[in-house]
């Protein structure tokens, strides 16, 4: 069975804001699987933001999107075809080859569907920005009971979960800053946060500052910029940083300067330290345990921006970027 | 017994570079050591970075200086008069009283004079300075064999130090920099460095590159600004930075921004991480033992920049900031 398909590619690598001219369309003939893959129907697909960073033709952690190809990215789908043994039309599979209707794929993860929680969880607070979340703040920037964490981007798909599992682990306080009052609000009343703030109202340091009078122990970084230099200044001696991305940076055309306050690092004995999740793959058996657990009691809270219709998908990328989502922003198919 | 001491004191907090303001020339009469003290002259003291923050009333991990009263500092001396039983007169202590010709001291380390050693390698290379390169890199960096480092400061107390410990521990390559073209030769002729550069000679980051073809895979940061940046580029995936000091801002009126790659902390997983040496004593016998030995067998070179008389202590402490000494600036009294 061949398939026709819909998918987008990098038409031009973005300065600055991706824009139009960054993406194009175009509808494809998908073969029948060969040996060892299988032929998926897409039904959800991520957008994050290390997209942007593969955007651009430079060496990193992730080789850069190819100019004229299908971009990549997290999807969950129901398999139509199989040449692969045990997995059969109509699974649930997770993989790679997101921002496309259908694709043939021979690396996936086949997903037990669990009753009533949708399947766009696995790409959400079942997947990927959940092991960030639980990694980050855990393993890198050695969370203990009692202490007062800081999270910025604390209303998108890692940073709540960064913010709800420090409660769950006993944090003594949990601040979290976003982009709008309804999102400062939805933090405090909805997801358990003992305060936010919007952090387009004023100075990110004193904003800080005011909600945290006894300073921070932990700061896991979504955002970069005069956030880091904020929570430099807020830091309690021996605090922590884990540096997981930079989304005010991702579209600047120029470097911008860091924080001016990193003679604080040896003052007060800070670790700022930077980790990609793809490199902490044994811990996810922990965070299903812990995730799934606080799922399936209702301690925590799960939120979803879905846009719908693989033509929209630039559009809830971009919207992800200036952060209109709450929580996981995803695609639906 | 009491006796007439000369004292340096703290005339006017500096704004920027210290000056003839700052310092204070007094002459007090010290009474008899109480129970518990012991009276000392003072025979070397210390001039340290470190210092230069405590001329500024901001609360840090040592209190500031007070004004008008004596500066301190790491001295050695020789006990006068002592109420203090197994201490005698004639005997030769540590502590934290410089800065003045004699000291009645409560808190001190007795020292076990070495043949043919100077007792000025008790505040250097036997001293803080040694614990500080040793558990910097060892410890804080996770210095492991067959891996390159890069010091910045490296003809200073500390850096001379980090650059030959890495050696003797097995590093790949030692990349050191320094501030002038005698600097650099004597890094690579004598003290074993793989490689120098002066960082006045140009772009701290091309320098570097150019004698890091393989990158570096641990920076041990004396200096700040950008020294760091430029590590930063060249450190390889899962570099680490030791944060001991920041030298080059300690004069600077007003914050100077940061480096402008601090987004590589993410894509490289690289970890900085900040400490004071007061927080890792209990390395100290290690260290004494490692480094004692090669002193001992002459694998370790050991140099001091030494000023004489108490009335040039200013001086020395300004000429160790501009980066004057070769190895440990010392002052005799």
């Amino acid at each position: 069975m061949s398939v026709t398909a819909q998918e987008i590619r990098l038409r031009s690598r973005p300065k600055g804001w991706p824009d139009d001219d960054t993406f194009e369309f175009a509808t494809v003939e998908l073969p029948s699987p060969g040996d060892g893959e299988v032929l998926v129907r897409n039904t959800f697909m991520s957008v994050d933001p290390y997209m942007r960073g593969r955007m651009n033709d430079v060496k990193s952690y992730v080789p850069p999107y190819q100019l004229g190809k299908a971009l990549e990215g997290g999807a969950v789908g129901e398999v139509v075809e199989s040449n692969v043994e045990g997995t059969s039309p109509g699974d649930l599979v997770l993989h790679n080859l997101g921002w496309r209707s259908h694709a043939v794929v021979s690396a996936f993860t086949k997903l037990q569907p669990i009753e009533g929680v949708s399947p766009s969880r696995f790409l959400g607070a079942l997947g990927m920005p959940a092991l960030t979340a639980y990694v980050g703040l855990l393993d890198i920037a050695s969370f203990k009971p009692d202490e007062t964490v800081f999270v910025s981007g604390a209303a998108g798909a890692v940073g709540n979960l960064v913010g709800q599992i420090a409660k769950l682990k006993g944090a003594k306080r949990v601040i979290g800053s976003a982009g709008s009052a309804e999102k400062v609000e939805h933090l405090t009343s909805k997801l358990g946060f003992d305060a936010a703030f919007n952090y387009r109202d004023g100075n990110v340091t004193e904003l800080l500052a005011a909600e945290a009078p006894d300073g921070i122990d932990v700061y896991f970084d979504n955002v970069g910029g005069d956030h880091l230099e904020a929570a430099l200044w807020s830091l309690n001696t021996h605090g922590r940083v884990a540096a997981c991305g930079s989304i005010s940076t991702y579209n600047e055309e120029k470097l911008q300067p860091g924080p001016r306050n990193l003679h604080l690092i040896v003052a007060k004995r800070l670790s700022i330290r930077g980790f990609i999740i793809l490199d902490h793959g044994d811990r996810f058996s922990a965070m299903m345990k812990d995730v799934g657990g606080w799922l399936a009691d209702g301690q925590l809270v799960v939120e979803e921006t879905v846009v719908d219709g693989l033509d929209n998908a630039p559009a809830a990328f971009l919207g992800m970027l200036r952060g209109e989502n709450t929580g996981k922003m995803i695609v639906r198919l």
